[in-house]
């Protein structure tokens, strides 16, 4: 294997041109320069070298990465320092990069290189005019590529070639016209906050590795707590790995909270539980029973309104029932924020409920917690203050990269009795510091990716105001959407009113089904239109929007707009483009 | 607030030199050439201003960042397209990078400085003359330094400053005297692709928005599984938020492939479960069945011999004592790599009886499943192709990045049935691609992050006799360490014989105790020895290992060796550390 030093990395020198100490420094000079200034780097290049056009394959953005760019190295320094280095990836493999001896030059060569893909990335997503997603099959995307592992390592110009691959049949995320999901965009202080902590690369269980995020994620918890209306913030909490495992977080410690010793005794050891949550709810709910032993049959779905909030006459009607059966109400998880419809369960007259039945009451705000940020929005989740956990995942409305959900518990110390297991390898108790930071216990997991970095390094950029502005403009955005198709032909509101959140769902109805009477063969008909829209956003790489079905209506789109990039005419551009789609069909 | 264009971000042209096509344009290229190379930067200036000692200030790393250096354009293309922009950061905010309008030149130059943060700590990373932790006690760092967040924003130069200063503060992982967990060093290539991964920003539901992830996980899972020993590697996975959930999730599959109606009846409907793992097993185990309702009384510790491994004689008494009360027996976890004693149960033993009294077998390996990658040291895992679920996770003993877990499955299909609740939002029936790439509903989670392409990437960079080395290397450290210690004075072995995994377990007795009885006195100094040594280390940030209590015995040191830049001499190093830290006590 390759090691650094023998020859297929080295300096500019080869043409003596350029630093008169230390000839050929230019050459490479340029080589480097032009990677970070496009054409701008041949100007410097010309000055060195006389020659605008010179050289032409120095570094181009648009020439093959990696390719081979020999040039000897005539400093004397031992070991030599010269880090302007050009490198030779084809002979270089991962052995040759730190802590290789020597492994310093070629490190920040190739981290470089790889920054400098990224960094294209970055600027392509935000452009307009590239596709939002290169789309090919699943069977051509593994027959194009040979992504098998193998015995052998591959070199450094190889693995730069397969970060461009994956970065060409990637979606972008951040691009202004991709709405597919609750979480888009590309945030750049989160991006930069996600790759320090990669570097930083630690674990939540324990101040002792991880100090400054220990303290971060208490600070941000409480903040957090605090625009809940819980007083002075106080509380517990934690960041999970995803709204899903939040709410699975709320159902596990509303049950130890009724019945401690389910912790020691399972299941078997108390009555039968029943957890209540609306039927436009996220379907986490249910996965969380059917994982806690609980049963999805222990999970009842109250009926909602035609705007998709949970009935609560509804509710207290199904709490009886499930009473009279001798069953034990344990939790009712309220949605703010549905996932299709963007709907707030009215959180006052579930908090009224749940006070008056004793019973854990969760708000699931996992999509629409961004709307506390906000003076206009946040009366839409009035009575959160009453619940007892909210789930609130910042990688949503608040455009952090994933992953960054939180779960916020309003009673302090419930989630450590209810988790802790006092291994004694990791929270050891004759420790030197302040064992109240040690809070690994507390979790599901035992090692904890760091996700509050993102977060918090972004609302010290933003500030809460920031966010605020964010949240406003989305909002304005959907109302904006709402406006125009609300009464276009062609388009039908799923359910009337002003959207509460960005969701906006409603069905295109292409010409040739806008005579039909409103029967069987129609809806067939509406059913299939926006799947083939959507496919042929995908192939065209335009834009991306989702759709599905939800109760007795059939296929819909849900466009719901958390992306920062978006404006008033990418909402123009979805409309004109659904129709240049759809209008055949 | 801030917006670009008026003034604070702008390019060289005041001195007019450099350049003679665009006025200034050298300067700023020191700038930012400096910033790249060092000492080196200077004489490429020198070169452009005949001056190797200007500028002084312009950009070398150890001025302070983001301070002001103001030079007006004078390039007339509109917009603007000069990136080698100097940027003056206390005048720029979030709002303005991208997608802000003109935000491509202040955002390159943004996460290029971010980059060079990074770049730097990293190298620092693996320098031995620098500290593994600036350690500071909880409240120092909280009154040190204000973390709060407000309502206004901050400007990039505060960012930059948060970024700095949070690795100040972070602990080294990749330093080569960072032995403190099971998750040490820090790969480059893994790094590379961490950010990637970050830039990338998907979310591994469906292949429509993270396509060639998820193909990725598909050819990783699968070689993995064929490693494990699985024919043709067939089977099933998933990379889950660590070892813990990779454990709970086989404990959920298990339960439900014996009992499938407990997801929609719950642990009422079912038998009393009971799990059995070793004493010496890893925490998770019990934290599982609590959370998935079974209970903590029901997960039955077997013995262990000396060396931390499962007695199957004991296993198998309690089986039948378990099954004489009424009980069912569904699952046996045994471990592969324990945590502290890095023992590896014998797992054909087991198998054995998991087959005699039909129970699920798992393998815990979160920690050993590296040495299958080892030609030399796999034999420890001999029978782990017997059982049904193996947790292996990468980012501990491969070095990936964390993090990586990944739970395998022997049966295809049965974490499908376990976990799916079809959310027709999500994973609709009518897409135009082949859905069986959709593995979102298989999940516990909902969004899920991208874990594979970190494993993915080092694979191919190093092969997998890349890891084969690595691994290797890290017993053979291990072995030296024992080999050094087990006969020196001061030092006594927790256990006699060589470290099956890279686990050193041993006490360091201080002069002033070597002359002791050995009653409970000794024990009781004993026992504090270890936790000021320990402290001593943080506080001087030479070296981390840890130390804990293990049944009878008190806190003992374990050494545990999986960071790759270590070597023979920082082996020594550590034992040097130690008696210097600790010959007083």
């Amino acid at each position: 294997m390759a090691s650094p030093g023998s020859g297929f990395w080295s300096f500019g020198s080869e043409d003596g041109s350029g630093d008169p100490e230390n000839p050929g420094t230019a050459r490479a000079w340029c080589q480097v320069a032009q990677k970070f200034t496009g054409g701008l780097g041949n100007k410097l290049c010309a000055l060195l070298y006389g020659d605008a056009d010179k050289p032409a394959d120095g570094g181009d953005s648009a020439a093959p990465r990696g390719s081979a760019r020999k040039v000897a190295c005539t400093c004397d320094q031992k070991p030599c320092r010269c880090s302007h280095t050009k490198v030779d990836y084809a002979f270089l493999h991962a052995t040759d990069l730190l802590p290789a001896c020597d492994g310093e030059r070629p490190t920040l060569a190739f981290l470089q290189d790889v920054m400098d893909i990224l960094l294209q990335y970055v600027v392509k997503s935000f452009d307009r005019s590239t596709k939002v997603i290169d789309f090919h099959y699943p069977n051509e995307l593994l027959q194009e590529y040979n992504w098998e592992l193998a015995d052998q390592p591959q070199n450094l110009e190889e693995i730069l070639m397969h970060c461009q691959t994956t970065l060409r049949y990637a979606i972008k995320t951040g691009h202004p016209r991709y709405f597919n999901q609750l979480s888009t965009g590309l945030d750049m202080v989160g991006l930069a906050a996600d790759w320090l902590t990669s570097t930083a690369n630690t674990n939540m269980f324990t101040y002792e590795i991880a100090p400054v995020f220990v303290l971060l994620e208490y600070v941000t918890l409480k903040k957090m707590r605090e625009i809940i209306g819980w007083p002075g913030g106080s509380g517990d909490g934690i960041f999970s790995p995803g709204g899903a495992i939040s709410n699975m977080y709320a159902m596990l410690i509303a049950r130890y909270k009724m019945f401690p010793e389910v912790k020691e005794k399972g299941m078997a050891a108390v009555p039968r539980l029943i957890a209540f949550t609306s039927e436009h709810s996220h379907f986490s709910l249910k996965k969380g029973a059917a994982a806690l032993g609980i049963g999805t049959d222990s999970v009842i779905l109250i009926k909602c309104d035609e705007r998709g909030k949970m009935i609560p006459s509804d509710l207290e009607r199904r709490i009886l029932e499930v009473k009279q059966k001798g069953f034990v109400p344990f939790l009712v998880s309220a949605t703010a924020g549905t996932t299709v419809y963007g709907a707030f369960d009215p959180l006052l007259a579930v908090a009224d409920i749940c006070k008056k039945y004793k019973i854990w009451m969760h708000v699931d705000a996992a999509w629409g917690g961004g709307l506390l940020m906000s003076r206009k929005h946040k009366w839409k989740l009035s009575g959160v203050e009453r619940a007892n956990s909210v789930t609130w995942n910042p990688h949503k409305m608040m455009g952090v990269p994933l992953q960054c959900s939180a779960l916020l518990v309003r009673e302090e110390g419930l989630m450590q009795s209810c988790n802790q297991m006092h291994a004694s390898y990791l929270f050891q108790q004759d420790k030197h510091y302040d064992l109240s930071y040690d809070t690994g216990d507390k979790a599901l997991q035992c090692g904890r990716h760091v996700d509050v970095f993102k977060l918090w390094l972004m609302w010290r950029a933003k500030g809460t105001t920031g966010f605020e502005a964010h949240i406003d403009k989305c909002l304005e955005l959907a109302e904006y959407l709402y406006n125009i198709i609300k009464n276009r032909e062609g388009y039908e509101m799923i359910f009337d009113g002003k959207p509460q959140h960005t969701n906006v769902c409603f069905w295109y109805v292409p010409p040739s089904l806008r005579t039909l009477e409103d029967n069987e063969e129609r809806m067939s008909r509406l059913s299939k239109v926006a799947p083939v829209i959507k496919a042929r956003m995908m192939e065209y790489g335009t834009t991306m929007v989702s759709y599905q079905p939800l109760g007795d209506k059939v296929n819909f789109f849900r466009m719901v707009i958390s992306n920062p990039a978006a404006t008033h005419q990418d909402i123009d551009f979805l409309i004109e483009e659904i129709e240049r789609l759809g209008q055949d069909l």
